[in-house]
């Protein structure tokens, strides 16, 4: 069944038939990111940039004849990674759970998240922790999501309060995109099999604490990779807080952990934002720190005005930068 | 004229103005593949793997002033390939008939077609046989779909109950992709023009019976190809059976036998499928030759579930290896 | 907020809740092309070939609760680029003007603009001067847009009859593509900053007078660029007539002078256009010559049946040749 998005929809649609089954929704911001790095490192260059961009994805659903549903997303722009499984996803769902296949997140990363961003860009995700397990990495936002990326599954499970995740990465060995030691950065290798749980609590007070655990197995012949990690949030709607903490032990990595808190405070329209986020390859004595301050202002309409300022001392790198950006970002 | 596929095209429908014109189509699937070659020749790799996949596409649409029909088809995960001509299609068509132009396919192959597959993922095509003239290869699918490929145009003109085809690949010598003798294998190289011929004739008991010509010129430098096929089809609605015979003579690959046979039947919601595909290249001593059986079940909503396993040798290689899949395949 | 194109969308906004975003068009063609240079200097090669293509795009929008609107463009085929600024744009607008950031016309030429063009395909454009400034040549059409493409700002302002214009390029050095001396083609080198100022004054009687400035800095290390321009447009509904003029000292290139003519005469349905264009190169003693003549026929529906033939001698050759073509286009 092919479900023509024209207005022939809409006049079936108003006599009560079936409805058609993909939503196309789509993101855009534009304004101004600083570094004080030189960007390119060329003279007469700006530590002031122009950032936009726009993308347009595409949400199919569907219900089967005896109330399964299903459904999945790809973006325009990865949607060449999608029709190879590699970006997008596909899921199945109905009182067993839920099953989705293609870039999804690891089951820890699924029950524990990251903690509040900061700017209209997020800031290159200075946020977030490195999860094991995370997706593919293809979903082209420029990130890197995951150490180990592949396509993966994930079963999600609601119990009352409480929400139970498995996921598990492609089965048996890849040749894909191992990490290099002490930077947290990818290269090219074998892995094996990569796996991981979660489970996520909720009560009626704004209370959610999560777990979850994560292994690949193999990892460039040097071993496996593990860690666990836990979450907690809590909000009442003006005041936000929310922390992550994972320790593990990660084959060439050796020991490392990871933590990061943040804070929001609403009021009316407006946001205000801090996070600090810390990595640390003890065995390596290399560490990692973020911390930065955003503000968003929601102007309506799906257009918020948001600006971040944050400083950054990366893994593999001494020194300490500051980066920010102000601009307006877009839902449509 | 930029139509809107937004809520005023759905105000303006009910009040019975011209509607828009583009409709958004998908296709998913998510399950499970299994083949007994080791998938990677990696050590601890596994013979199944997850497999996922979703897609989609845009179906364009609008009619002259004076009745003529005209449109087109890409996908969002091809459309690079679409507005360089190399993917998708358009089309204009009135009382004279049909004329598209893209990656069409070839007159013989629109009018015979291919035997019935299997499987979620449709098992590499194993059930197909190849044609000179099938389009462009870059449609995305991963298969080879043409020894030649080329932008082409295909004209189709029904008369009662015979629809008669003409193609045309790319007009002139063409720098693109030639085929490998004795694998059935692209490679790059140049050919001259290919065009083709058919005819199909169904009649009100469920019979089919098709057959075309079709050839290209100058292929590698090393003279023409050359093939006819003839193709027939049954179905009383439980039962449907289909066969289709090839035979020529390929500049590099010599005499060129290829039949496939297939077996359909169908109760409620459930299709059992049949296959026997065989590739014989005389001059080279080599013969490919896959069969299989699969099975679907139609969930409802757009969604079947199913499954295929199927034995293949294949032209390059004398050994024999088990495929399979299951899983579900979504229509959004 | 995720605006959903499906039915239900239909139905709410029948009852008048807010609509949803994103608009699907898109533009098809198909027809031949002719070129008397051997296509591929290929034996057995054709003078004509067959050319067709579909791109589609999205085109989404919002308005802010105090009135603000804002949205953007991208189609599928560039949305790789768009993801990453460099391709599509976005924009805000409200009573102080318009901004637009992305892929984005320079001041100069957003004010100015291109005389006619002719044939279902725009005859490579045979008719458009060269800009300076003129977006990020990423737009997957494959012609040259800009001499140095990079992302760009910009703003609109509208007052009375008359529109201004202010433009700029990515801030800074840019590693990226500059021009080739005495042939108008880009090649990669560093240059800073772009920037671009223009006007156009419309009066009721179908006159359209416009002028820019625009500039880059540190041409790959040889100095500044820099040209004015000026354009005059005339239309009574039957007869029009543009002409723009561009002189300049182009650092690489020298003195340079552009200019271009067209003349349009519509009759009912019927559209005959007729252009002259010169590229001159003083201090390369390098002349660009084309001139063509072309018509459209509107089919309704959004189809245009259109064809042209033009002589072009380019700036890189000393030669003439005739190219030609015929087709049908298409509008979604």
């Amino acid at each position: 069944m092919k479900n023509l998005l024209i207005a022939t929809t809409a006049l079936v649609a108003t006599a009560g038939v079936a409805a058609a089954d993909i939503s196309v929704s789509g993101d855009g911001r534009m304004g101004l990111v600083y570094d004080d790095r030189d960007n390119a490192g060329l003279p007469g260059d700006s530590n002031i940039k122009m950032s936009s961009r726009i993308r347009i994805g595409f949400s199919a659903s569907g219900e089967t004849d005896n109330g399964l549903s299903f459904g999945g997303f790809v973006r325009a722009d990865n949607s060449g990674g999608g029709a190879a499984g590699r970006a997008g996803s596909v899921f199945i769902s109905g009182s067993f759970g839920k099953l989705s296949m293609g870039d999804v997140d690891g089951a820890a990363k699924a029950a524990v998240g990251q903690v509040s961003g900061i700017g209209y860009t997020g800031l290159s995700d200075l946020n977030e922790i490195t999860y094991l397990n995370s997706g593919t990495d293809l979903d082209g936002d420029g990130n890197q999501d995951t150490l180990y990326p592949t396509p993966s599954a994930l079963y999600e499970y609601a119990a009352g309060s409480t929400v139970f995740y498995v996921g598990i990465g492609q089965i048996g060995t890849q040749i894909g995109t191992v990490s290099v030691p002490g930077q947290l950065l990818p290269a090219v290798g074998e892995v094996g099999q990569s796996y991981s749980v979660g489970a996520k609590w909720s009560n009626d007070n704004g209370l959610t604490i999560a777990g979850g655990y994560e292994a690949t197995n193999d990892v460039a012949g040097t071993g496996d990779a593990s860690d666990w990690v836990l979450g907690a949030q809590w909000t009442n709607g003006t005041w936000g807080v929310k922390g992550v903490y994972l320790q593990g032990e990660w084959a060439g990595f050796g020991d490392v952990q990871q933590y990061a808190v943040s804070g929001d405070w609403t009021s009316g329209a407006t946001t205000v934002t801090a996070f600090y986020t810390k990595k640390d390859l003890q065995d390596f004595d290399t560490t990692s720190e973020s911390y930065g301050l955003g503000a968003a202002y929601d102007l309506g309409g799906g257009a918020t005005l948001a600006g971040g300022i944050a400083s950054v001392s990366p893994l593999n790198d001494g020194d300490k930068y500051t980066v920010g950006d102000l601009g307006i970002k877009f839902n449509f």
